[in-house]
This record gives C-alpha cells, sequence and structure tokens, in this order.
C-alpha cells in the first residue's frame, strides 16, 4: 500500500470555526454523541449496503495538523492562539462503534456512533460522512445490478466516467464488497484487491489494416484471455465473422476452446441472439457473450427477460455515479451530550421538515432474525442500557403510526454496531475485502425477496423501543 | 502544494495489456493520433464549460511507475519481460492540445488531442477522460448554478455528499472556476485556493443551554462573520427571534450592522419573506439572508421568481455530484496514424449507434466571433493544415443537415486547441484559479442568451469544413 495524502483538511471550515468557539467557551471537553444514518435508500429500493468504514479508520489514525496546516489557518486571521496550539496536539481520543462493511442498513437507524470531546466528534463530520456516502452509495447500486445480472459476472469498467480519483479507486472497491467480480483499473486491484481485467478498445482494432489482422494478432498474443470487441465496424456482418475466423485459426488448433466476445452498440438483445447462433453454428459454443454499453439493472432484467444470450456484463457510469440516483444523504447529527457527572442528556433536532428530525440518545440497535426462517424480520433500536431478551416475545410498533403492532417470539437478536475506537485505540480487526464480500452476500440472502425487490419493496421494519420512544416525544413536545 | 499521491497505475488494465501487444507487434513506436471530445452537454444546456487541463498536466508530467508497480505487473504473469523493460524509462514524449479550462465547449469537437507513440497514447486514456470529465461536469452544473443565482453569491456545500475525496476537492476547484464563490471545504481553499467559509451546524445550538446563548456566544467570538442558522428549533417563533436579539445585543452596540442569518430547511421562499420583514423591522437591514437544503438552479431560479428574499446560496449535493446528470460522457478515440514516412492516414470509428460514429484526422477549431457583435457565432473544425481567413466569406453547413447552410461574413476567428506539450516538454503556461475563473465568466459572456438558456437552449453550431467533411463520408461509405 502506498503512501496516500493527509487528510485532516479535508473538513468543513465550520468545524474549525466551532471548535475554536468550544475551545474559547470552555466547551471543548465536553463529552458529546454523534450518530450518522442515512433518511432513504436510493432507486426506492429495500435496503442500502454499508461500505467505507476501513477509509474511516484510516483516517481517524492518521489524524494531526502539520505546521503547514496551522501557517494556513493561523492566516484566516480568525482563530485563537491557544486553539491553533491545540490543534498542533489534536488526535482523536474517543469511542466510535459502525455497523461492518458489506451489511444492509436501513433509514433511520444509527450506522456509526462517535463518543468523543466536542470539538473531536465535531471535526471529523465531512470525511466520516463523504466516505460512508460515496462507498455505500456504490456498494448500494453495484448490489443491485449484481443481483440484477443473476450469477451472470458484473465487472466494473466505470473509471474513465467516475467523479475524480477516489469516485474509480474506492468505488471499485465497493462495487467489489457488493458483488461484482472485476474491474477494469488496474490501480483499484493494486491498491485494494478488486481484480483488474480488460479486453480491448476499438483503437486496438483501428491499428491494424483490417479488423481480421487485429483478432488474429491479439489471440496469438493472448490465447487464454481472447476477448475480441466486434463492434468497431459492423457486428454481424465483419466483427463476429472475423473472430470466428481468428478463434479457429489460432485457438482451436492450440486445443483452446475458452474465447469471447464483446458487443459494446446496438441492440444487444438481437445482437447477442445473433451472435450466439453464428457462434454455435461455427461449433464454438464455449465462447463467452460479453456485453457493456450504458447498462443498469433495469437494462440488464430486460435483457434477460428478453432471451439475450449474454454471459457476463461490463458495467461503467451508470454503476461508477450510481448515475440513477447519485446521492446517498447519510448526516451527521448530535444524540446527547454528556454531564461533567457523566449523565447522558438525550438532545434532538425538531425541523421544519418532519423527516428530518432526529432519534436522540445513545442507542445501539439490533437485527432480528425469525428462528425458525433465518430471515432478518426487524431491527430494533434502543437506549444504550437496554437489552433484548430473545427468550421473552417482543412487540413492535411502527414509530409513526404507531397503531401497527407486531409480536415477535423465537427470534435471533445480533447487535448490529461493533466497537471500533475505544478511548482513540482501535479494538477492531479489519477484515479484508474478501472478508467483507464474502459477508455482504451472506447478509443479503438473509433478507425476504420482498426486501430486495428493485420496485416498490416490503417496507422492512426499524422499530424503536417504548423506552427511547418515550424520550423523543417528550423532547419533541419541549422543543417542537 | 503537498504530495500527491503518483497516479500512473490509475490506469484501464486493457491499456496495459493492448500496450504489451503494440510492444511485441513492433507498433510501439507508430504514431497515433487520438481526441477527447464530448456527445451530449448534460442537462439539455447549450453548452458545457471545460476543466481539469492542469491536473491532466500534472499526470503527464509525474508518469513513471516504480518497482512496485513492475512487480505488481510481473506477478500478472501476461506481460512481456521486454515490455516491462520498456515500462521501466516510460515517460510521455508527445505532444498535447487542449482547450484552457473555464471555456465553453461544445459536443462533437475536440478538446483535447494527443500525437505520441501508440502505447504512450493509449496508455493516458483513462486519467485524462477521468479528469476532464469530472471536472467539465462539475464547472457545467456550477456554472448553471451559478446563472441562476443572478449575480447572488453561490458557495459550493457538497464535500460530505461527493463521490470521494476527489470528488470534494476538484469539484470544489471546478465549482471555482466555473463562478461559485466560494466553499465549505477547508482543504480546497488550502490547496486549489477556492475561498473557504462556513456558518455553524445545528449541533452548536444544541450544545448550549438554549438557542439566544448559543446565538450571543456565536456573535461575540464571531463579530464579523456572525451567520447564524436559525432552523434548529423553529425559524419563525424562535430562530429569527433569538438572531435578531442576539444581533442587537452584541453586535449593533458595536457598530456592527453587517450579519446574516441561515435557512437550512422548511418553505425556503415563504420564510425568507418572513424573515426579511421581521429583519427589516427590528432595524437589521444590512442583515443578509443565506439559504441551503437541496437547492439546484431550478430551484434557485423558482425561488428568485417567487420573490425569495434571498442573498445568497449554499449549494451541496445536487452541485458537486451533478445529481440531475451525473455524468460527463467524454470519449477518447483514434482519429488518424501516421505511416512511418510521416503521411497522417485519418481512422474512423463507424458503429450501429450513429452517435457513436468518430470525425477522423487530424484536425484545428477555430471560433468564430462575430465582428459587430462580438458573440460566438459557430465553431469550425477543419483539417490540421487547412487555415481560415476570416476576410473571406465562410460557408457553414450543418454536418447532418448538410441542406442547411450559412455564410458568415466579417467575423474574427481564434483557435481554440492550444500546445500544451511539444515532445514531452511542457509549453505551456498554466493559469492559476483566478484567471481561469475570469477567463470563463468573459467567455461566457460572449455567447448569446439563446445558447444559455437552461431548457431547449438554441443549438450551437459546430461545423465541418468541406475537406473534412468529405474525408469522414469517404471513410464512412468504405467501412460503413
Amino acid at each position: 500500500m502506498k503512501p496516500r495524502p493527509n487528510y485532516t483538511m479535508l473538513c468543513d471550515f465550520y468545524e474549525l470555526t466551532m471548535g475554536n468557539g468550544y475551545f474559547q467557551t470552555g466547551l471543548k471537553d465536553r463529552i458529546c454523541y454523534f450518530d450518522v444514518f442515512f433518511r432513504q435508500v436510493p432507486d426506492g429500493g429495500g435496503f442500502a449496503i454499508a461500505a467505507g468504514l476501513e477509509q474511516v479508520i484510516r483516517y481517524i489514525q492518521d489524524l494531526h495538523f502539520d505546521e503547514d496546516d496551522l501557517a494556513y489557518l493561523r492566516g484566516k486571521g480568525v482563530f485563537d492562539e491557544g486553539f491553533l496550539e491545540y490543534l498542533r496536539d489534536f488526535r482523536f481520543t474517543g469511542d466510535i462503534w459502525a455497523v461492518p462493511e458489506g451489511i444492509p442498513i436501513f433509514p433511520g437507524e444509527p450506522i456509526l456512533t462517535v463518543r468523543a470531546p466536542a470539538i473531536q466528534a465535531q471535526f471529523i463530520e465531512t470525511f466520516v460522512l463523504l466516505t460512508l456516502n460515496h462507498q455505500s452509495l456504490l456498494a448500494t447500486k453495484s448490489n443491485r445490478i449484481v443481483r440484477a445480472a443473476k450469477g451472470r459476472p458484473v465487472s466494473e469498467f466505470g473509471s474513465r466516467r467516475a467523479q475524480g480519483v477516489d469516485g474509480a479507486l474506492l468505488g471499485a472497491r465497493a462495487a467489489y464488497i457488493a458483488g461484482c467480480a472485476a474491474t477494469a483499473c488496474t490501480m483499484a486491484d493494486q491498491w485494494y484487491g478488486s481484480p483488474a481485467t480488460g479486453t480491448m478498445a476499438h483503437s486496438w482494432v483501428q491499428m491494424f489494416p483490417d479488423e481480421y489482422t487485429a483478432f488474429k494478432t491479439y489471440c496469438e498474443l493472448y490465447p487464454h484471455a481472447a476477448t475480441l470487441l466486434v463492434d468497431t465496424y459492423n457486428v454481424l456482418k465483419s466483427g463476429v465473422p472475423n473472430a470466428i475466423r481468428a478463434f479457429k485459426e489460432v485457438l482451436l488448433p492450440r486445443g483452446i476452446t475458452q474465447c469471447g466476445i464483446r458487443l459494446d452498440s446496438g441492440d444487444l438483445a438481437y445482437l447477442s441472439r445473433r451472435a450466439r447462433k453464428m457462434l454455435d453454428d461455427a461449433g464454438l459454443t464455449q465462447c463467452k457473450i460479453v456485453v457493456s454499453n450504458s447498462l443498469d439493472e433495469y437494462i440488464i432484467r430486460d435483457l434477460l427477460d428478453q432471451g439475450a444470450c449474454i454471459d457476463a456484463f461490463g458495467v461503467g457510469e451508470r454503476l461508477i455515479t450510481a448515475k440513477s440516483d447519485p446521492v446517498f444523504g447519510g448526516v451527521y447529527k448530535l444524540a446527547a451530550i454528556e454531564e461533567p457527572d457523566g449523565t447522558i442528556v438525550p438532545k434532538i433536532k425538531v425541523s421544519e421538515n418532519p423527516s428530518k428530525i432526529t432519534t436522540p440518545h445513545f442507542k445501539k440497535v439490533y437485527r432480528l432474525f425469525g428462528k425458525e426462517t433465518g430471515k432478518a424480520e426487524a431491527d430494533y433500536i434502543c437506549v444504550h442500557d437496554e437489552t433484548v431478551d430473545p427468550d421473552e416475545p417482543l412487540e413492535l410498533f411502527d414509530p409513526e403510526a404507531t397503531w401497527k403492532r407486531k409480536t415477535l417470539t423465537g427470534f435471533r437478536a445480533v447487535e448490529l454496531l461493533a466497537p471500533i475506537f475505544r478511548n482513540g485505540e482501535l479494538v477492531y480487526h479489519i477484515p479484508d475485502i474478501e472478508e467483507s464480500r464474502a459477508y455482504c452476500a451472506e447478509q443479503v440472502e438473509l433478507l425476504w425477496d420482498e426486501v430486495r425487490r428493485f420496485e416498490f419493496p416490503h417496507n422492512y421494519y426499524v422499530d424503536l423501543s417504548p423506552k427511547l420512544w418515550n424520550i423523543k416525544h417528550e423532547l419533541l413536545q419541549r422543543n417542537g
């Protein structure tokens, strides 16, 4: 792993002016609790996939200001000299809990909770949100696309359309965790372990006197990885016939039957069926057909519904930017403050927009699995000192439509948030990317099909304990 | 400027397998011409804004493989050892021409042209596209938002929702070039010079026993930069009255009348008018009203149409991800190959999708300005060895609807593509960000209003010279 820039200065300026304010008004060591949560699943889906925690951990571990940073801040002329001295030794000394990467998550529940002195807790807001929002967005979108492909491999091909370098690299990382099989991006492989793959560009074909020579040359160079791009001139009249000829002349005599063609334009359902027939008629039944060209989960589903003969998908811009809904709206909100005597005082943010009202207090979240089905039935948010007893029936109620009630009996309760930092020390084993990828696949399988539907999915229950609901509504009435 | 990672390895893997192929087949030094162009203006707009050239230049200058990279590539088991040796000394030795940052650009015209040996020219594809696509996308979107605000300052507030770190940092850079006044992101100021600004978070208000104390404390700390966030509890019942009280008690006695409030939720037209009246009635006529909350060019236009009393805008996720159309579809296509004797052979890519057909050859682009109006009338693409004589009438024709013709007389012709690299050496003065920002504002002013309309703008002419049109159509007939 090569050195990465230090991102301490990637903060919103107001985090520094507020920090300076806490420093000057004696609030700097006041312990605060902040939650990261999101309000809506992108694309109207039934669940999102959490990703980005590893990069949050690296950021927290690297937090420090160097002399250039302090000189830059001093130049702004608004910061107290004592505050700048304080920043010289700035480190993160608090606690963080978070859900693991790859897990399905739902609106309204904390996916990361910070407990730290006010300046620190406020300071990390922007980077934590940026990282979790971006990678969770990409993991959520990629998982939809992978599920649409019904077991056929999906490769991430989008670097050239990504929103910046990290958009490409960490986008490819999140896509791999969420189930993509590979990436086109070499550096995403080298840095993050998503395997790099690729075929050829149209320019390869154009560089040779004719298409057949281009294909034949490629087969000779890469006999065990020959996927030929057949749409530079005319797919059915020249591309596929030339590919067949090259395969027959170069690969078959060497006993190689594994090969492929790629379609990158035109009607992929029609062309893939026609190409399949031509390949099969030529005895190339093991030749795979790879397609690309502005694909997403909806187009993939439609192509497969129409009987397209496709073995693998390359997905570019609509994956790497999550084009149909390119924002994951995670927020970072104050949930509680500790009095000097250790009493935790819950805090709420009211709003003209009811959906922007927060759930106060230091909380924990259980995922409840039916014992017989093994499936996830509901998430249950309670106050940090409550516990769920799986041997007792548990009454759930919708926090908005409180008359909607359901009693769960015979369930398994799993806490979602794991301790990540304790007093600034990492206490978490960071899984490698293959572990996170396997975990994601396994956890998505534990959701009901109804929750996994692309459109109008079943609304998964995320309920509050009666104690937490009461605290929230008392605060609402006091501040509303 | 701090050290940045080296992005040589941020290439698509196929650029390396093709490069290895060119190396092994004697094509490595064959001179190729590639163009970057785009096919559609995002959001159906009439023009885009080019940005990102400075980062492309840094990348080209930094191109090299280190031992770790070579070891990683060797481990793939597909590369010729001679090719890996060749990569050890890999540098860019070719020529690049490009349009300056901040200039309006149109579909179908080259915005960057590369002339280099095949391996090099192919290798830089991904990073060049990624960088120009991302920053041009953000500059184009930001310029729309800035124009909607009709002279009121727009600040970029979106880091937390950006697609990765560069999405935030270089997004803020592109937004500033395109006319934004500031960014919330500290590092974007420190690295790229877009001024950082900020107000306060809701958590500041929640940290104090009551809203009034939070406001008063902030005014005392920052009497010359007090913009108070008034929607933590209730804008009109508590936020604005508490802000007025804090301003009157802290600022007015010191003779300070410049201050502000920020609205971040609710109906911004209604709330801003009511807040304006309350502030004016209290004598705070110089207090500015800043608004934020999922804004874009359409909402800003509607708010101002409805008489909202707004002095400045903070725009977040819909700017930093270009949410309504988050992909800038720039492509990188082979346009010509040089024979060993120096003859330039134009190359075309045909396609089942007519919009994907390329314009062949080594080209140049003129922008033609009416001499009397000073306005941009058309762009004119011709073969590299043609020149336009502004003293002669010039007949333009639509390259698709060739019967549509127009004769220009009395115009000024400006070449758009400037030499950037010559034999691998930088020959371009990189403007600083303020120069690019001023240039953008000036060049957008030279477009007709009809081209600047948000919806259904006038289709700006991008025409081909008769010579170029003939070459394209001959190639099409030969390869179609």
